[in-house]
């Protein structure tokens, strides 16, 4: 759908300048020196022609086709501009000028009447309020930035157009090269979705970064990054997160910022890559652009001195990624070629006057070594270290691996010319082993992630829609927000919940007749439209034996209700099974004002009140999402039993999630939710939702 | 006492070389080019002169005192040299030269012979196995690191001898220096104790760094490290805490990795400010290297960009610092300078197209508000953007304030000349605005550890030590090493903790007798030194309410204990107080061995197995560090009392902890032992050490 904004074969500047000042002229002058060979039209009404390039009054009268148009002229032209494109059928327009949404209310409604006219045209836009685009591989770069990026693999889009004029500044002095730069702005039609979309379907991008304080809509967000991930690695560094973060955000680009851990899921179920920096972001890119995929978590490690490949060691251990276990015969192989001091574990250690040969010796030992699946060499500066020989062995070495290959050469000048040989043979080199060995991680944690296509949605055949519809409408047109105890118990047992059984007794008799057809013990509690808090009242009465006091409790229960809110309708008593053992959970759903719904799951009681130890995922979710949810809170140890306990059935939690998914994504009336407490019985033998609150919109 | 090995009037190189390949050589050459003042002997028995000084036959020969001697003579020459020193009366030897106990048992001895040869003359001993040593400020390089540092305020020490190079050189290209940089080698005598006392002391030092694999002397490390953060800011990367870290580790210095939890305690307890990586090292030494202390968290942010602004603030919310909530005065005095679409709130964003007198307005305005303890400046190259002007400003400004100012400029080549500008005039600037927040961070962290002063050791009197070692031999006299109920009652007892009342019956009417002095109700339980686990034999029973259940349980504990285990001796019964209600905590003590007696806190029962939710402190410790071990556990808020429940005695955990570290700082010979439960009861009442286990030595 991008190809024409991407590979334009023409493109109008409209409000190209000669006054090298303006951006009008910076724009016009990317086009024309960067190598694009598609037709370039300057669109001003005033001037014959500009840098050298022939003028046209307006993109209309272009005779030619026009693809792409570049439009840089005051915020109160814009759509004039757009008008005009759209008669000529221009097929994309990157909108540069400010003014718009990010300015208020004003700037919000022109925003909104530019993108119905481009809409009405078919025409996708860029911006407004942006730095441009650049497309590196056929020279194209449609915008102000001051300078041109490398030719590479790595695919950037910003919402912080600042940040690309950073970035790309830093990344020509690093030696990091891009296949598409595109800065977002106001993000008003084109979005981090359109990227993702098309990135990752994009053969000269192999990998994908992104900074983002927000997201457009999130449920396109998370179809998108599925099928993103699926197939090309995607790196995110998302700002706004914490409180003063957001209150950044919002002043400043007008996008909401939404809430982090409704992100952290996210990312989590679909497999993006979460960098928390900015460096974090170029470390992981550096790792995906330069090395193909490892097939497992085990790195070696190969160092001339001792404290890095600690340090190393460390890192690794501290991450997702796992320090391999060399095999004897390559122990044998290292014994060979290192003299009798080298450590021939791993960290391989070959001593600090290690020339390039023994590096080289040692790099082929261990990438030959079926245990590892990659390796990561460490360089200082000693007295006989050969930098820049190292490097042309690894460079030749990593020729013949199908193995990652990652380095760290650490000093400054010393062994600048070599890290610089490293990095134009387009080797990952980084200043420290931990980045070096982030960088691996990275790599590993994309290989398990990549395989998701989304989930694998349960549809639960058992279950009464209709039914749990029919209660919340009528509880709508009683103009009830939050549903009572009987309603909620309804809803969730329609959704195949097993809830305790429940009998309205109006009478102490009744009550007694209730209880025999439960079964002894059984709950009473006082059964009052108008009595909130029963246990305020002494409304409450548990573990109630024999018909005896059953009776006793009913009268004592309604009398005190009686005495106590003498205004309240007392219907009788509800009459409860009693449901003992196991251990209780909460499941939960919140509104997410940028993913809807946001399953939650925890202990229940004082866990969660104490710990927050609950983990959550954006609904639906499927089985392995349900299970990831469950396995996740720390103290999931005591679900599973601790001290020769049984465990709590844990297939029963995952059933509930799921259904419980299904029901947020059936009745999106349903603003929150939870079931406190879900008791989880014994392996085998299911859950009993005791009590559930809901509040509908 | 280090006086004259950092600052020594003259230096002899004993195994000066002229081969320039030779150490020897290296070393003796590095004296004499960088500006040391002192008088330098080469000694060297083959040669008349080298590098054109006069050569020595040996240390004795020389007719002048000698301060400090280098020594690089192969291995089996040092302790001869050695002696010669001695016999000169040398101070100080650096032994360059390796393959001591870093190559083994043969190694090992003749380390400690050349340590006891060294020790019998009183001179102090760097190395063996070392790079050498630095003192910047007076040109003294009494190493063979292929380059001279830069003068400046940072001390470093390294076990590493490769990362010294690395450092060296890394820090040589970015225009960090030096005032003390010292390879410590294997740490044979000097190592990182005498490091920091004499640096905290050393005027030429404002920050000291350090690499560590291992500490030397535990104990000696506390104190030390308590007396110079009271001083001077002491930042320290530890490598080799985790499993393949510490694997790593023993195999290359031979030096023992004590154990990570115990390192952590102990840098929480002094005040260390720990850098996880070799980056942060840097980036915490360079915000104190160039900034003064603020006075309080709050960080204000200066920005020309939204995003970098937001990344900053985040970064700002997950630390320990706080984004400054500015005066209405400063933001009227902002809005006076800025355009209308500036941000006035922090992060005070000054726009895209800001110049230098932009950015000087905001950051002089933020920094003379009362409610700013520190300011961040982030710049992105942007088209009107002033790197080099910026940078004289804020150079100009921060030249007239009291409080840190950090610079972050993001980018390359566009923003390179105003950030060497500022790196020349020592401001501490970033690449990244993570960076730069976390160094303002670390100021703010040591802001409030530097006030300690070691701990604050309360001394019960009421303990009877004598009565617990009493106990302990007795029991050593016996062969024991695990102690039983009893006797691990006795001890704690001792030591003022509340036990349970306790009285063998061996009869049942003795038993009922037994109960009516505790007081009803009762715990009953089997009373045998055979039978350790005594719920297995049915020998436990729990809440005997009057004579007659206390009767019938010891006839059935006592046949039940007959018929399970015939040939166990019986005493009878233990009759015991019953302690209900309160909240069950664990206290602990393992053997830490680097730092000794290891405290451990924590929530008792399933919270400790599941979520391991405990706190470590080295013992003694005193009533801060007793606080923050009970605050420090993420289940605390269960002590304080959730929903309304009361709290529990948090003032008897307070007490317990410092009783109980008072009693393995009294009694060695304990190895490990846990009060488990300790059962604290609501505020005020105290709590009751229910269960208690000894291991000893």
């Amino acid at each position: 759908m991008l190809e024409k904004f991407f590979n334009p074969k023409s493109v109008a500047v409209v409000g190209a300048a000669r006054d090298p000042k303006k951006v009008g002229h910076s724009i016009l002058k990317n086009l024309r020196d960067n190598g694009y060979k598609g037709r370039l039209y300057p669109v001003n009404p005033k001037a014959k022609s500009i840098l050298g390039l022939k003028t046209y009054p307006s993109v209309s009268s272009i005779k030619e086709g026009v693809d792409l148009a570049v439009i840089t002229v005051p915020r109160n032209f814009v759509i004039d501009v757009m008008k005009d494109c759209g008669k000529k059928g221009v097929a994309a327009a990157i909108v540069i000028t400010a003014g718009f949404k990010e300015n208020g209310q004003e700037g919000l409604i022109l925003e909104q009447q530019l993108l119905e006219v481009a809409a009405g045209y078919g025409i996708r836009v860029l911006g407004p309020n942006c730095l441009g685009m650049i497309n590196a591989h056929t020279g194209l770069n449609a915008s102000f930035a001051p300078s041109m990026p490398h030719k590479g693999n790595i695919a950037f889009f910003s919402q912080s157009g600042a940040l690309c004029t950073a970035i790309l500044d830093w990344s020509l002095s690093r030696g990091i090269g891009f296949s598409k730069f595109v800065s977002l702005g106001n993000k008003s039609d084109i979005s981090e979705l359109d990227m993702m979309e098309y990135l990752s379907g994009d053969p000269a991008t192999k990998v994908i970064l992104g900074y983002i304080e927000g997201v457009s809509s999130g449920r396109e967000f998370i179809k998108k990054a599925w099928a993103t991930v699926h197939k090309t690695p995607l790196i995110i560094t998302k700002a706004g997160g914490t409180q003063s973060g957001a209150r950044a955000a919002s002043s400043h680009t007008g996008s909401l910022a939404g809430s982090e851990r409704a992100f952290e899921a996210v990312f989590k179920q679909t497999g993006i890559l979460r960098a928390d920096t900015i460096e974090e972001l170029f470390s992981f890119a550096l790792a995906f652009s330069r090395n193909p995929l490892p097939t497992g978590p085990n790195l070696a490690v190969i160092t001339n001195a001792g404290g890095p490949g600690i340090i190393a060691a460390d890192a690794c251990e501290r991450s997702q990624a796992r320090m391999a276990e060399l095999q004897a015969a390559t122990i044998t192989r290292l014994r060979k070629s290192l003299p009798p001091t080298a450590g021939f574990f791993n960290p391989i250690d070959v001593i600090g006057d290690a020339r390039a040969d023994r590096y080289a010796a040692a790099l082929e030992a261990a990438l030959e070594d079926p245990g590892v699946d990659g390796a990561l060499v460490l360089l200082t500066p000693q007295a006989t270290t050969e930098p820049e020989a190292t490097a042309k062995a690894i460079i030749d070495i990593r020729g013949r691996t199908e193995k990652p290959v990652l380095v760290s050469y650490l000093g400054g000048d010393m062994i600048k010319k070599g890290a610089d040989l490293l990095n134009k043979k387009q080797v990952a080199i980084y200043g420290y082993p931990e980045e070096g060995v982030k960088g691996f991680e990275a790599l590993v944690r994309y290989n398990k992630s990549k395989m998701k296509a989304g989930p694998n949605i349960v549809q639960f055949k058992d279950v009464n829609t209709s039914k749990a519809r029919a209660v919340i409408d009528k509880a709508r047109s009683e103009g009830k927000k939050e549903l009572g105890e009987k309603e909620a118990r309804e809803i969730i047992a329609a959704y195949g919940f097993r809830v305790p059984k429940n009998v309205l007794a109006a009478t102490s008799s009744e009550a007694v007749k209730a209880a025999r057809g439960i079964g002894y013990p059984v709950v009473m509690k006082i059964a009052s439209p108008h009595i909130l808090h029963k246990t305020d009242v002494g409304g409450v009465k548990v573990g109630m034996k024999n018909d005896k006091e059953v009776e006793s409790a009913f009268l004592e229960i309604t009398s005190n209700a009686k005495r106590l809110m003498p205004n309240a309708m007392v219907w009788g008593c509800m009459v409860q099974e009693m449901v003992t053992g196991g251990r209780e959970v909460i499941l939960g759903m919140s509104h997410d004002p940028s993913f809807g719904p946001l399953l939650m799951f925890g202990m229940g009681g004082i866990y969660v009140e104490a710990l927050k130890d609950v983990s959550f995922r954006v609904a639906p979710i499927g089985k392995e999402e349900a299970h990831e949810m469950i396995e996740e809170i720390k103290t999931y140890p005591i679900l599973k039993g601790l001290r020769g306990e049984k465990s709590s059935d844990i297939d029963a939690i995952e059933d509930s999630l799921l259904r419980l998914s299904q029901l947020v994504t059936d009745l999106p009336e349903v603003l929150e939710m939870d079931i406190n407490p879900l008791l989880v019985l014994q392996e085998g033998q299911g859950s009993v939702a005791i009590d559930a609150r809901f509040t509908i919109i």
